[in-house]
C-alpha cells in the first residue's frame, strides 16, 4: 500500500516533517517514506490511499491504561480518593466476571483505536478479568499491547491517614505464576503485537520480598514492569514511615528501577528521586488528566525532562480521566505545566508529541519497532482529517494537533500494516455492538455491586 | 416544534433533570417542558424531533471570545506573552481588512455553533474589523451575541518590566462614539439576538478619564462592559505602581465594577479584591485554557465562588486556547482547580456546567432569557448524541458531558427557536466555504504582515 499526498510528522531522529509525503507499506512494515512523486515512481502499481490535506502521525502510545475501567467510566466523579477507590472502583471491579473484562476491554480498545492510539500498556490486569479473553480482544481488534498482569500478595491499600484499607484480592500464587503462565502463552502472539509484563500493585499491596522475586524474574525473562508510584502524598508518607525511604529509593531497594520499568504518576518526588530515575534509565508515565481529576497533584514533568528522564504519556482509566483520547491528553500535558510554572515556554507542543509517540516507544522497549515513521519500522500510524472548523487554519501541524485537535479528527488508523479504522469507522469491531454490550454489562455489574449512580440533581 | 424522548438538563432553579423529556417550542420561545407523553398529548399535531438517547442542554454561553483571532489560530504557540502579543497577534490583526474581520467572525461563529455555543460575548471588537460586517455575520449565522466595541485612547501596553509597548491604535473618538453609533444601529437587532457593549482595553491602553466617561455612558444606556483585568502579574504591578491600587480597586475607582461588568481572566487577585467583586455583583469570566497556555497562572475560582462571585466561562481566542469548544473548556475548568488545590471535591462537574450556562446568562444580564431550559425562555439549546464509545456508559449525564464529551458530540443546535445545526451540519453557513475563505484570508494576512509560521522541526 502507498499512502500519498500527506503531511507526515515522522518523529524520526531529526523530527523531519514531510509535505506531500508518501509512505510505502509492505505487510506489517514501512518499506519507504519520502516525497509522493518519488514513491509513486518507485511503486507505480501499488494501491494508493490518498491522504491529501491530511496529517499522518505515528500511532499514539498510551503508556497507562486500565482496560477494565472503561466500562465503569464516570462511576466515581468528584469524590475523595479513598471513597473513589474503595467504595466504587474496587467494589465494581470486584464484581466483574471474565466476560465483563472482555466487554470492557473491547470498549476501551475501540475508543483508543478510533482516537489514534495504536499501542497501549495495561497496567494491572487482574486474573478475574480473564487474561486470555483480554489477550483475545487485543488479537481480534488489531491493536498492539503490553499487558501487565497484576502481582500482589497482601491486598491492602495504604490510606491517607496511613492506616490500611482492605483492597482487592489476588494471591501471591495467582500473581507471579499466573503472569508467567500468560507470558509463556501470549508473549509475541498476534504477529508480535502482544507483550506480557508484570504489573505489581503499589507498596501496601505487595511485600518487599515479592517485589524482589518478581524483579529478578523480569530480568531473567526480559519482561517489562509497570507500577503506580508516588501518585498521592499518602504513598510517600507510607513508605517513609514504614521503610524510611522515598518512593524512588524504596523502588530501587526492591529492584524496581531500570530501563524495563515504567513507573506511573510519580507526582510526589524530590530532587534526589528525579536524579535516581535518570541515572537508572527508569521511565515515567505522566497522566495529567488523572492526576488533575483525582487531585493527586501536578507531576514535575519539566524537571524530569530536564534531568533526562524519559517521560511518556497515559490516559489512565474511565473513572479517573474519563476518556482514553491521547490527543486530548496531549493538550492538557502541554498547558497545565505552563499554568503551574507561569512560564509559557514550558513543555512545548513538540515535546508533548514526543511524549505521546517516541518516548512511549522507548518506555515500552519498542523504540526500534514503533514510535516514529521510518523505513523498517512497523506500519503503526494514524491519519487525521484536519479539514475542520476548529483546526482551520493550520500554520503549524504540530500545534494544530496538540492545541486544537481531538481524537475525533482521526480518519484512518493502521496497526501492523493493517487498516483498523477507515473513514472514522472501526474495521475490526462493530462499534454499535461494542456500545450495546458495554451498556448491558455495565448495568449488570452495577446491579451486582449494589451501586446506583445517581446525578446529584433531582430527576423527574 | 416538539423535541421528544430526550434526557434534559434543564438548569432551572432546582437543576431538575428530565428523563424521557420533551420541549415544546413556538417561534423563538419554549412554551412547555415536561415528560414526553404529557407534551405529546398536549401538542398532538406538532412536528416532532426525536431525541431518543440524546442529551439536551441549554445552549452554552461563551463569555470571552475574540472573533478576529479564529483566523490566526496557532500563530504564536509556546512563546513569551509579550512576543505572542506584540510580534504576532497585534501585527497580524493590524493587517486585517474589514473583509478579514468578517471571514474570521464566520469561522469563529461556525465553530462555536457546531460545538453547542449559542451565545457569546466578543470582548474587544476593533472598528478596523468592521463592526457592521461582524454584526451581519451574527445576524446571518443565527447565533446570539454581545458585541463589545473596543474603547481606548492611549494605544500602549504595560509590559512585564513595567515599561510601555506601543499597542494597537484606535482613537478616543472612534472608540466611544463609534461604540455608541453601533449601539444605536445594532442593539436589539436580529429579533433581539444582538447586543452592543463597551469593550475597553486594559489599563495602559485607556486613561482613567475615558474609563469614567465610558462607565457613565454605560450606566445611562444600560450597556454592558467587559474588560481583561489582572490577567498577568504585570497588570497588577503596573496598577500598584501607577495608581497605588489593586486591579479591582482601580477598576472600582473608574466605575468599572457592578452587575453590568464582566471582568475577564482575573488571575492576580487578593482576598480584598474578591470580596469587593462579590459586594458589587461584578461578574468574572474564567478562561482556563487561555490562562494555562499563556502561563498567566491559575484563577482562584474556588475562592471566587465561595465568596459569592458569579463566575462564567470563556474560551478566549485562536492563539490562546486554540479552540472555541466550551465542552472541552468545561473539562479543563473542572480538573485544573482540583490539581492545584489537591482536593478532588473542588469545582464539581455540576458547578462547571452552571458556569457554562446559567452563570454565563447572569453575566450577560440575560438570565431571564437564556441559560436554562424553562417555559418562557428563548429556545436556545444543544442536543448531544452520546451514543459514542468515549461517552459509554453514561451513568450520570452531567459527568459524561463535562468529563468525557467534546463539542464533537453536538448533533443539533437551536438558537432563538431556529435550527442552526442539524445532524452535525451547519444549516446557516456552508462549512466548506467558511474553511476555504478562512484559509485564503489567513494566507493573505500572514503575507501582508510579513509573518511566516514555520514548524520548529525541519521540513522536507
Ligand atoms: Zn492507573
Ligand atoms: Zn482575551
Amino acid at each position: 500500500m502507498l499512502i500519498t499526498h500527506a503531511t507526515i510528522l515522522t518523529m524520526n531522529a531529526s523530527r523531519e516533517i514531510i509535505t506531500d509525503g508518501a509512505i510505502a507499506i509492505q505487510q506489517d512494515r514501512i518499506i519507504a517514506i519520502d516525497k509522493t512523486p518519488v514513491l509513486q515512481e518507485r511503486y507505480p502499481d501499488e494501491e494508493q490511499l490518498d491522504a491529501s490535506d491530511k496529517l499522518v502521525i505515528p500511532g499514539l502510545i498510551d503508556t497507562h491504561v486500565h482496560l477494565a475501567q472503561a466500562m465503569i467510566r464516570g462511576c466515581a466523579d468528584d469524590m475523595e480518593l479513598l471513597q473513589w477507590l474503595c467504595e466504587r472502583v474496587w467494589v465494581l471491579q470486584g464484581n466483574y466476571s471474565q466476560e465483563d473484562g472482555y466487554v470492557s476491554a473491547r470498549l476501551c480498545i475501540a475508543e483508543m483505536l478510533k482516537s489514534g492510539t495504536t499501542t497501549f500498556l495495561e497496567s494491572m490486569l487482574a486474573h478475574r478479568y480473564g487474561f486470555d479473553g483480554i489477550a483475545r480482544a487485543v488479537q481480534e481488534s488489531g491493536i498492539r499491547a503490553c499487558l501487565a498482569g497484576i502481582v500482589m500478595d497482601i491486598g491492602t491499600y495504604a490510606t491517607q491517614d496511613n492506616s490500611m484499607h482492605p483492597g482487592m484480592r489476588e494471591s501471591r500464587e495467582t500473581s507471579l505464576l499466573g503472569v508467567l503462565d500468560m507470558h509463556s502463552k501470549w508473549q509475541g502472539a498476534a504477529n508480535g503485537r502482544i507483550h506480557v509484563w508484570f504489573g505489581p500493585r503499589t507498596p501496601g499491596g505487595v511485600t518487599s520480598d515479592l517485589y524482589r522475586e518478581m524483579s529478578e524474574l523480569a530480568r531473567q525473562k526480559n519482561m517489562g514492569i509497570t507500577m503506580h508510584l508516588a501518585e498521592v502524598e499518602a504513598d510517600k508518607i507510607y513508605l517513609q514511615e514504614k521503610f524510611g525511604l522515598s518512593p524512588v529509593l524504596y523502588a530501587e531497594s526492591v529492584g524496581l528501577l531500570g530501563p524495563r520499568s515504567v513507573l506511573v504518576h510519580m507526582v510526589w518526588l524530590n530532587d534526589a528521586d528525579i536524579a535516581r530515575l535518570a541515572e537508572t534509565g527508569t521511565h515515567v508515565s505522566h497522566n495529567p488528566s488523572s492526576n488533575s481529576k483525582l487531585a493527586s497533584g501536578v507531576c514535575k514533568v519539566p524537571q524530569l525532562l530536564e534531568q533526562g528522564v524519559n517521560v511518556a504519556l497515559g490516559c489512565d482509566g474511565g473513572p479517573s480521566n474519563n476518556d482514553y483520547d491521547m490527543i486530548r491528553e496531549m493538550k492538557l500535558a502541554a498547558v497545565i505545566h505552563k499554568a503551574v510554572s507561569i512560564n509559557p515556554l514550558t513543555i512545548p507542543a513538540e515535546t508533548v508529541l514526543e511524549m505521546a509517540t517516541i518516548n512511549g516507544a522507548r518506555a515500552l522497549g519498542l523504540e526500534h519497532e514503533i514510535g516514529s515513521l521510518e523505513t523498517g519500522k512497523k506500519a503503526d500510524l494514524a491519519i487525521l482529517d484536519l479539514h475542520r472548523l476548529h483546526t482551520t487554519p493550520s500554520p503549524n501541524p504540530v500545534s494544530t494537533l496538540v492545541y486544537a485537535a481531538t481524537g475525533g479528527e482521526v480518519d484512518t488508523v493502521l496497526v501492523d500494516g493493517k487498516i483498523v479504522v477507515q473513514g472514522g469507522h472501526l474495521m475490526t469491531m462493530d462499534e454499535h455492538e461494542v456500545i450495546a454490550q458495554a451498556n448491558k454489562h455495565a448495568y449488570q455489574v452495577y446491579q451486582r455491586a449494589g451501586i446506583d449512580i445517581k446525578p446529584k440533581w433531582p430527576i423527574r
